[in-house]
């Protein structure tokens, strides 16, 4: 069985609630190893009115303090970033296939100091790589070719060459399976009168199939029709220019299932693509679903590099 | 019963097989008014192996031309926009109490010499309104603040007066319900770090809620978030920005159902929301769904204007 290093998230969120609930059912499929204190892990244990169970595999995480529920303190920023650390380091001494990260709170992560945006963005600068994100389910995935910038901004990154080592690098990190890759502008610029960046992603897209050896991107692909039952039923892979392009039709069909995988990286990492909703921590209803489904890709992903 | 003028769309596409497979249906709960000549509809008739009829309240609409299944052709492209104009002329005359369209061919009204980009351009320039678009079903309306414009516009049509004035004229053509009005960027903003439009909309929905004398508009909502089954169950009605921000999840959600409203024009229109689709015309297989949805949207709209 796969080893997979969890990163816990704020543990003034749901995080424990989530892994805690699930960790006899997940023990079935996979070895989870769970980044945390003993100390701490009692607190969340009590917190939930569970028994103390000796079951669980830790990689010890240094810190103690006392967990608020729903609050954004600097002690649980800090604590998550080094659960988040822990596992990757696990993963970097070959003692873990993969990294599966419950939610951290960004606000949290500032107060104790650290100024990364979030997981990826951390990711990056530890790997001194280019990582992709990638949100979605088996049903759908959706790489994103910009992320988290303004929108005004998204039309000047359509550059050929950043767009075909994108996609290069996408199609080294994902099954061997073809991907529609959308257009920038309304009905993929409609011939040019609403818009010319088609022209760029058409460009670059036969570029990395040419370099590919057979056709693996087809597009560009009107925005708007990509994401409907019709279209989509042919494609598990379809490439958003930007966030909202692709993660509103995501997140409208596959909110529950769907998950957040880190690509183009030295290691394996997926995580569940919600945040650490402080309004129902520790109330035993969050959804599992996220957090199962990120444990399976992180599998499968890892199962991908062993070929 | 409300009286329905029925503009037939492109002869060479969908349209008048749509047509004429719900005659019967539709009969019950609408009068229609047909939009074409006598000689014009047995040829489509013909084409379907239906039995002529003398059932159909028709509007003569000048023209004769062999229908050419599927293919773009300048005469057809004419009758379609002869048949519109008609529609539209019963209304104003008040013999008809709504215009529901089938769908146009542009290259077709180009070949006809006719600039407009579609129904939505030519009733702009026809009434001198600034129509609103929104697409939808009953379960989930999108009206679009920006439509056919290249995306790296966007961002510079976000401006306070103009918002608000299209705000007041939405809330007045539409039920007196609360609408979630979308942000720009990813995470709205995120406070700023991801652009700053969102205060411009922010600012235009306290405004446009002031002169209403309540809240009816919500937001800047996350563009994300905003249809995902938790938000929207709270929401008929989701204002987007920019079209594939509304319409890539509608579509996702609601192809088959999805209708095309106009809003904010002396006349009521309502619209299916498709194509001529060729490659289905006079095959008996395309659905009906938009066109019975888009009757009953103009019956509703129209007895919005009798209250």
């Amino acid at each position: 069985m796969k080893h997979l290093a969890i990163s816990v998230g704020d543990l003034n969120g749901v995080g424990m609630d989530i892994i805690l609930r699930c960790h006899d059912e997940i023990s079935k499929f996979c070895s989870p190893i769970y980044c945390i204190n003993q100390t701490m892990l009692l607190k969340a244990i009590k917190l939930l009115n569970f028994k103390p169970t000796t079951s669980m595999n830790l990689q010890n995480v240094k810190g103690k303090f006392e967990i608020e529920v729903a609050k954004v303190t600097a002690s649980s920023g800090e604590f998550s970033y080094n659960s988040f650390l822990s596992a990757i380091e696990l993963c970097e001494k070959g003692e873990a296939d993969a990294v599966v990260t419950l939610p951290i709170n960004k606000e949290a992560w500032e107060m104790a100091g650290l100024s990364y945006k979030g997981h990826t963005d951390m990711l990056r600068d530890h790997f001194k790589a280019d990582a992709i994100m990638m949100l979605g389910c088996e049903e759908l995935f959706v790489p994103l070719y910009t992320e988290h910038i303004p929108l005004k901004e998204v039309s000047s990154t359509i550059q050929e060459d950043k767009l075909v080592t994108f996609l290069l690098n996408l199609h080294n990190s994902i099954e061997d399976k073809k991907v529609a890759v959308l257009g920038l502008n309304p009905h993929a610029g409609d011939n040019g009168v609403l818009g010319d960046e088609e022209r760029v992603i058409e460009s670059a897209i036969t570029i990395a199939n040419a370099k590919i050896g057979k056709t693996i991107f087809e597009g560009a692909i009107v925005p708007d029709i990509a994401f409907t039952p019709h279209f989509r039923k042919n494609y598990k892979y379809i490439c958003a220019m930007y966030h909202d392009q692709g993660l509103a039709p995501l997140k409208a069909l596959y909110f529950d299932e769907s998950i957040n995988v880190s690509l183009n990286l030295p290691i394996v990492r997926t995580s569940v693509d919600h945040g650490t909703a402080f309004d129902i921590a520790y109330k035993k209803v969050a959804s599992t679903t996220s957090y199962i489904n990120a444990l399976k890709s992180a599998i499968k992903q890892s199962e991908l590099r062993d070929d």
